[in-house]
């Protein structure tokens, strides 16, 4: 029988030993989540602005595909990840996340569910055609854009 | 105006200008999804073991946000990151998965729906208390855990 690693195992049998797993190897878990969730945000707007741009043909499937998983990305439960006590000038450099986005008069949670919008608008049009992702990935990149303006620090 | 990260950008401009994105920094950007995604799957699964064992209190909000992401996670698109030539003989230390998930015979996608049936079951449950969670995730994990042992090399 093969070895298995930490975090496979800690899931077959969670409940009846004591392994812990969330976080795997090193780093804060919540950073790591959200850093995991905003790659699969960039793999799939990665697809379709290269359609949207002509790089790649377009596929009405992929394009569908790629856009569903937006709009269902955009719509997970982030609260644990989002953790007060995980920005900036708590962790150091593993993260850009400033302590803006947890205090009062954020709007982090509202750009959340402004880019939920704009994916569930761009998951509507993603298969009708080439033309239809450019003005649909607008919203989308504004939302992006929007919240790493004013939550996010400058890359070192 | 602050700078932002080349993946903020692309989101906004993909339509305009020519900037490369999904990938980021370096690595195999099908690996890198495949990988975040798991992550994702840690993640949630670490809140939901550790209230199963008891190491952390039972909140049915929490336990419900957590199954109700595996759910949504274990039904996204992920054909584009399970691409052909991105097993460990093609790539390397950088991915442990094996040329079998491609091959003739290949299972690993009738486990993908087993795992995708699995945390559907959990969500149905998972916001009934603490004692629903175990049972419900034993099969979450034997998915996992089937899925890694045929198709995932060893760690060095």
């Amino acid at each position: 029988m093969k070895k298995t690693c930490t975090f496979v195992l800690s899931a077959a049998i969670a409940v009846t030993a004591g392994v812990a797993f969330a976080g795997g190897h090193g780093g804060n878990p919540a950073v790591k989540a959200r850093q995991a969730h905003m790659q699969l945000y960039s793999f799939n707007l990665g697809i379709l602005g290269a359609m949207a741009k002509g790089e790649v043909d377009y596929d009405a499937d992929v394009a569908q595909g790629a856009a569903d998983n937006l709009a269902a990305l955009s719509t997970l439960n982030q609260a644990r990840y989002w953790a007060p006590g995980t920005d900036n000038e708590a962790l150091g450099e593993e993260t850009r996340a400033l302590p803006a986005i947890w205090q009062e008069g954020s709007t982090a949670g509202q750009i959340g569910g402004q880019l939920a919008e704009a994916a569930a608008s761009l998951a509507a049009v993603a298969g009708d055609g080439q033309e239809a992702l450019g003005p649909a990935l607008g919203p989308v990149g504004q939302a992006c854009g929007a919240c790493h303006e004013d939550y996010r620090a400058e890359a070192n």
